[in-house]
């Protein structure tokens, strides 16, 4: 079983991290790879660059996907995935949804740990496309950007702990989900320090993966996911906009 | 008062009846001009296209935004027009969240006439993203393109009236939509033919838009449309890297 | 284009100062006249002011709405304005609905700045009305009576100016509806100092009326703004009397 | 204990009927009494016609009120019984919510029975105002007036039992409201017909008015049933515009 | 008629208080009796012990109930109310959901009044099984015990009082539901120290039982209170097994 | 990592297959072993039969948890669910919520193919419970008992085959859940003869338990699923009022 692990960012070491942290978590016979977006921003952080990064996805998936058996989406982030899904020849799952839907089994109100500053909604989003807001207890955010989140991890499981217990107490959490591919490796590191989950996104991504792909998951050829009719396309590069051209409608 | 159309697909033949349907309704002192993608698809009826779309809307709105005073975004759409009234300078509007509201103020249960197969998902969409679940009575399709649509009016006027007379009767609707810029000058031509109101994009984005700017409404610099932090790209055009670049978070 | 601003309560003072915001917003071909209810309330704070309010409405148009294309409803209040709609032989709209739909448009989450003690429910009742509970942000009230409001602008603008500011900060606001007629004006002098839109009433709802009726609109005759069927009454005046005598039933 | 029941319709065959009903399901020692409003629709169907009953009801209570301990409102609908609440010195009930709370209680999907032609909203307006739309099978009805229900209750009974099996079959209803008060009688004599239980709107809402005077209600000196501020008011009767003008407000 | 209170948890002290209310409330003419569980949880404050009391209270019914026209479960919670209602031969009906639903009468906004320590989700899951979510103010709860509250009503009173008072002004409520049988009698001795209704469970239900058994109540053949098909079992005590072998399914 | 599956019901041969299938799809390295209950009833389809099955799951697992590091719920319902995981001392999760939730990841709109005979709300509730009511596309039921599916597995996947294309075309489904155990193995069998994904309740809800205790899930001591305080019981078997009597509130 081959899974790519597709980056919608331009960050190299942040795709790097997600294909350590998925190679400690996939069954011994699963082989994983990464890639970041070729062009577009560094992190995605509101809806212009959501935007960006969704055309950048489905542009360097177009050139790359070839040979995997599934990809993931590698943003904590869901607006863009639904495209993916309808275009792309494979299975995809994003590692937001991954989490999310993890967590509303893990527990009944959900805490997002989030980073860096404010981000205008894309947590929100997040919550709102996957019809989630009655299960949300909090957004919380630590006042880090990823690379700082990664060079000094003891802090950051401090901050994260503090975060955690304070959304237990104040808004009632039940479940923590680690917002974004910086806190690899986190979940097991805190799991006696807080006294609920907390979930990882890649790790339930690739679990999920597995498992479909084992008991059958394929691209569909009819619903949401199915591709869209052939279309001839402008200016897109020859791989994308041979995708439009040959698809094939299972919807029409 | 000078207004920018901006059509994200690539038919200029669509970009042109829009702006004649503008000008038709706009104020004396209103000055309309209109603008196709520069790239992308010709029309948009699934998730992936919307996102080739929405980043063309974006790179060609980066180029050619300069001296209007607000941009109305010309497809039967919403999910990239948030990302516009982010990132762009001036204040946006989209003609789907526009046609979408008056209906709601001249009805209570609304039908959105279509046009060709079904679309997977793009009209739903709107109607999701807008919140709008509990206000609609049913999504009906012509079975023509939007070609065929203008080449006949006679013949797509009877369809429309045929559709939504089932619509009042078999799904209750109190309102029609016409989902498409193809159907420009539809609803006075039928107007006496059906039993409920009709509801024009177009027409009513620009009277959206003229009202706002005549009581104030500017670029924000606080809440979901305000710009986004500053922020270096990679492989964008210079104009939409520019963008980014010179961005001053209003949020943070 | 003739229009008729009605407002369901007896203070001619209001009534004016819509009519002369209304004139100044107005195309260059609308007529605009107002009319004051023959009795009941001066103003509009609760529900049994309400159910006055909105049977002095339907009797003061009974007998005066003859020789105009459209009402609108002068009142930030929506609970009567259906029955109106019902009623009338003409299109009519409300402002406060003309103006919470333009406030979808131009932002997210919506507070509505209003006058005065707690309403005990007006303006919640708007919001439950339009089914729009999920897109406010806040209500929050000026210690104002309407005519203290018209009386010194300039405080009434710094007032709104700091609620708008709280909004934004507190409630996470991104445009403000200036909920009541007593506004008139305000939008335009404040939008260089808030950071995001605000939206007035009156001219919303010309904007409306004139784009609609311009694309074709008329009185349903289907639908639940259709009239009732013809029904003997008691004890009514005349005209309003009359309304149901004559009215021929659309939905049956 | 003394009770009024009030029809704000002109019906005095109809508020009789409810009179009768009340008496054969009271307590030994509860009094009742009923009065019409004295102007007005003789039956409520639509929108304008709740505007007028709804004054009707307001102007008729002023006059009528006094020496009960209790009101009952005497219609199938809801839209004015909050004005009712809050404005009259006694405590309030409507049998529209008296008959839907308990039904929610014998059953979780609900089928409403009504009367005559399609009425345009009312039962709608019902269930909306009370937030149960997750909880109606349907609204079914039957082709008759309320007097021809009233003159042929074999017809009638067996009217409502093939509807009521339909209701349970076709809509997976588990319980029928009688939608009227001409439905007077019918769930006892129905009662081994139908395998389901039916609810009859005047026994509940006495049932529950002994129940809650016996258990302390008295009219609430806050919240949304508290009486208004005090206000002047124009041209309405003594009665009404006094109730205005001496109330005290509980919420300010 | 004859109506027996099942409590499912063991406590007779609380069993007692529920029959001495009932008796105090119920009509001249109604037999009230009393049982407690015969094994299971003093109280119950979480989900396994609902998942105790709900096995106890079917298995003491089945050995208890013949000879009753119907039961009331006489537990503050829900979640085992409609697996009695459907295996029973006879009308269930729950304290709670009688309060609440009479509370939704009696007011907009809800607060419940409860006992002890945070009761894990109790009155939650009521609130979510009944779909009442939007009709909350909020859950209040008192430091005491259902002992230390019968033993000092006075105290208690003022605890309520004071509680009720803090829910009117800073959770906008206007009805307080009593949440629990210890509360018996305080509606009554505090009506006129609380401006708003307090909503007695136990009375409430028996008004209910009594107007819906003299209306034509009886055990449903066919929707979600209808007997399952018959069914072997193993281990259960020869009545709860009899009712399972005997039943006759209404729906298949 | 040692997992024992709970099944709430009494058929060991049901127990059989879900261990099977479980064994084919853990990684190499987990232990299955099964359960079911010690008495009750041997499938579940309606209210009662769930609280019956509820107490029974707790019985048995009181006596026979130790030495597992996560129990799965092996019934295709929810309800008592819950409980588990707030009194046992080891994380739990259900088939159900494992199959729903990864259903919400590969498709939009769910289809649940259900056996027997209309089940009187068991799939209903596994809905409600889980907050996923504007997800499901329908439920569809087959007319075959557990027995008769596995009996002829190659008739049986004719029939879901049958099923799921009319639930796509008719139900606009876009992902199935095979809703019993008993469904053990087909997903793989009908993958490439059905258009949309199906999804096996037992292989996800081990490869969530998997996961999620490689990444550090305990039993939480704060929220939903932490245990209640202590509590003296009454006729419990010695193990399950050992559970009560020595558990330490982690929410109070």
């Amino acid at each position: 079983m081959k899974i790519l692990i597709a980056n919608p960012n331009t960050s190299d070491a942040m795709t790097a991290m997600m294909v350590d942290e998925a190679r400690r978590h996939c069954r011994p016979d699963t082989e994983i790879h990464g890639i970041s977006a070729d062009f577009g921003v560094p992190y995605i952080a509101t809806r212009s660059e959501m935007a960006i990064a969704g055309y950048a996805l489905l542009d360097t998936l177009a050139r790359r996907h070839n040979g995997y058996d599934a990809v993931i989406v590698g943003a904590f982030c869901h607006a863009f995935v639904p495209a993916a899904k309808e275009l792309m020849p494979v299975p995809v799952v994003g590692i937001a949804e991954a989490a999310m839907r993890a967590a509303q089994i893990l527990g009944r109100r959900i805490t997002i740990i989030g980073l860096g500053a404010p981000d205008r909604g894309a947590n929100e989003d997040i919550i709102a496309d996957l019809g989630m807001e009655s299960h949300i207890a909090s957004i919380r955010r630590l006042p880090l950007s990823g690379t700082q989140l990664t060079e000094d991890q003891a802090a950051a499981d401090e901050m994260v702990i503090e975060q955690g217990k304070k959304a237990i107490e104040e808004d009632h959490a039940d479940v923590l989900v680690l917002g974004g591919a910086a806190f690899a490796g986190m979940a097991e590191r805190i799991a006696t320090r807080v006294p609920v989950p907390a979930v990882s996104p890649v790790p339930n991504a690739i679990a999920l993966v597995e498992v479909a792909l084992r008991t059958g998951w394929r691209k569909p050829s009819k619903g949401a996911s199915s591709p869209p009719a052939a279309k001839q396309t402008t200016g897109l590069s020859e791989e994308l906009g041979g995708l439009f051209a040959s698809a094939v409608a299972g919807n029409e």
